[in-house]
Formats: structure tokens, sequence, C-alpha cells
């Protein structure tokens, strides 16, 4: 069986969440708190030299950290990944975009303020964040404005990858108001079969 | 024909040009300037909203950004891509490393050292990116001190992916000399039949 080892509140660790409880692929969950360093232990880095989750245990194989790795890994062959190969590199792109453009800014802003972390101690850095998060925002928007999912036509990981940041960017500061396209996108992905919030299994 | 737009100094447009070469897969360069807002241009956001070279043009297919997308989908099926679904997925998880912890900090600074950005100006974001840049070497190193390539044992994507901005990090203010396992990896790629340096084709 697998071992996941995750944050709940991650949304790195969602996505991959996510696909096991779509593809119903049963795992054991291993939570550790990366708040307190749980996933900078000499005995956590001993399996993941970089110290981040979500991080995937495959029996015989070995470990298996990044989100997108994981999702494409256990999602090869399934519904999640379109057939087609140009479309299968249009999900590659979004998940791509996602770690590059939106991660970065929407998560990090939104764990930092988790942290406590305030806008006078945070400064220019919030600013910056601001900025690129919604850079990365409007070109999600634009894109969904004449589609409903961002790949093949089809609800797919490059969604899964998407949307895990951004249906709770507001808890980084961000206000989905102006982005309508993206709230419809986000109400689709929730009423997908066995869709469950970030904190559930 | 593929068509690439392209910046020849560009770390993640060499990626897909040498994939296009070591392929053997013809192609036409489109050189733009992206110091000048040569992606920013309202024609070529027609092509990619989000402004960023490379881009490559499929015929029939449309405009694929997000230099791993592109490589992926030019190397299907190739003998750059591990047969094996776990080592696969090893292949997709050194590529998100590389766009996640390293090409932020090292290609990023490259690029502003090159506009001739100063120490003074850059203050506390240099250090940040110096320190950043300098864990991901770390997690790098130790992964190559015991393979030749990073997945499957073979000369694969991710060597491709890690090595376009690792080889010049030197250009961003990088020392190698304490990585002596990168050091020689880097001479095991440069060996590989049909290398060229970062600007030539």
């Amino acid at each position: 069986m697998y071992r996941l080892y995750d944050y709940l509140p991650s949304g790195n660790g969602y996505k991959v969440r996510l696909v096991l409880k779509q593809l119903a692929l049963p795992y054991e969950l291993i939570e550790l708190d990366i708040r307190t360093g749980a996933t900078r232990s000499a005995e956590f880095l001993a399996k993941n030299p970089n110290g981040r989750i979500p991080l995937l245990e495959v029996p015989g194989k070995g470990f298996l950290p990044e989100s997108h790795a994981i999702i494409a890994y256990l999602a090869e062959g399934t519904r999640l990944i379109p057939a087609d190969a140009f479309e299968r590199a249009r999900m590659w792109q979004w998940m791509c975009f996602e770690q590059y453009n939106l991660e970065p800014n929407i998560a990090t802003l939104r764990f930092w303020l988790k942290l406590g972390r305030t806008r006078a101690d945070l400064g220019e850095k919030l600013v910056e964040k601001k900025k690129n998060g919604y850079a990365a925002l409007d070109v999600l928007e634009e894109s969904l404005r004449d589609r409903e999912y961002l790949a093949a036509g089809q609800y797919s990981l490059a969604d899964i990858a998407l949307y895990a940041y951004t249906h709770v960017a507001h808890e980084g500061g961000f206000d989905l108001a102006p982005y309508p396209a993206i709230r419809a996108w986000c109400a689709r992905i929730e009423r997908q079969p066995d869709w469950a919030p970030i904190t559930q299994r």
C-alpha cells in the first residue's frame, strides 16, 4: 500500500490526496507538521533530501517527492491524463505554470499569513507576491474564459494542480471576485465525483 | 516543421534546442530579445498569454509554452525518457525541482547580473537567492554522489533540464568548486552525442 507523508493544509499535498481518492487508491497517511520542522529532521531528510511534503513511499520502489511527479505517476493510464499527446503536453504546460507562476506567490503568501506574519513585517515581499500572484490569476482567467477545463476539454491533472491553491487564494489575501471564469471552473471541479475539501481525506 | 520562439542565452530555451538537436528534429528558430520586451508585445501575448519564451509552434496543433512541457512532448517515446514508470516519475521529480528550487534562484540571479544589476542594488534579494540556489545545488550534489545520471541510470530529460542552468551557475555568481559530483556530471553531459553549447544550435 502507498504511504503518503503529508500536511493536511498543504495544497501540494491536497493534489495528491484528491488523485488518490478519485482513483480509489488506498494509502496510509503519515501527517507531519511543516511548521515545527518535522520535514527537516534527519529521519525525514533521509527519505527526501529536499525536506518537503508531499512525499509518496511506493512499496518496492522508493520515495517520490514533488506533487506533480507523484500525481502523474499515480494517474498514468487513467482518465485523469489526456490520451492525445499534444493535450497531454498542454496538461503539463499548466502544471509547470502552477509551480513557477502561481504556487510561489499564492501558496507562499497563504503560508506566511497562516504563520501569523503581517503585512508590515513582509513589506516589499508581500507587494511583489501579490503582483505576481494576480498576474498568474489573470493568465488563468483568460484561458478559462472559453473552456471548461484546462486540457483536452476534460477534467485532468491540470485542473487538480491549478485548483489546489487557487480555490484557497483568499487565505493568501487574494480576491477572486474579479475572476468569474476561475470561480465557475472551481465550482465545476467541486462537482466532480469523489471531490473532497482540502483538509478532508 | 516546428517553429521555436526563443532567446539564445536562455537556459529554458537551451533545454528545448538541445532536445531538438539530439533527436535530430528540424525546426525554424525565431529569435526574440527578452530584454527589450519582445515577449510582452500584443502579437506575442496572443501566442502565449504568459509572455515567455521558449514557445513551440506545432503545425496543425497550436502553441506550446513551458520548457518542460515542450521537451516532454518532443521526446515522447524516445531514449530521452525512461521506459520504466517509476523512473519516469523520478525524471519528472527532478524537472519539478528544477523549476521550483533551482531556476528561480540560479537563473534569475544570472539574468539580473547579465542585465547589469549590482549587488548593492539587489540587496536582500541577492542574499536570499544565493542561499536558496546553494541549497538546490546541495540537494543535486548529494543525489549525484552515487549516480551518473538523475533517473534510470541513463541520460534523460532530467539531466538536460537540470544541466541547462547549473552549468552556467557561475554567471549568476555561484561557485561550483565545492560540488565535484555536479562538475563530473556536467562533463558527462557534455560528452553526449550532438551536445552543443548554450548559445549554439
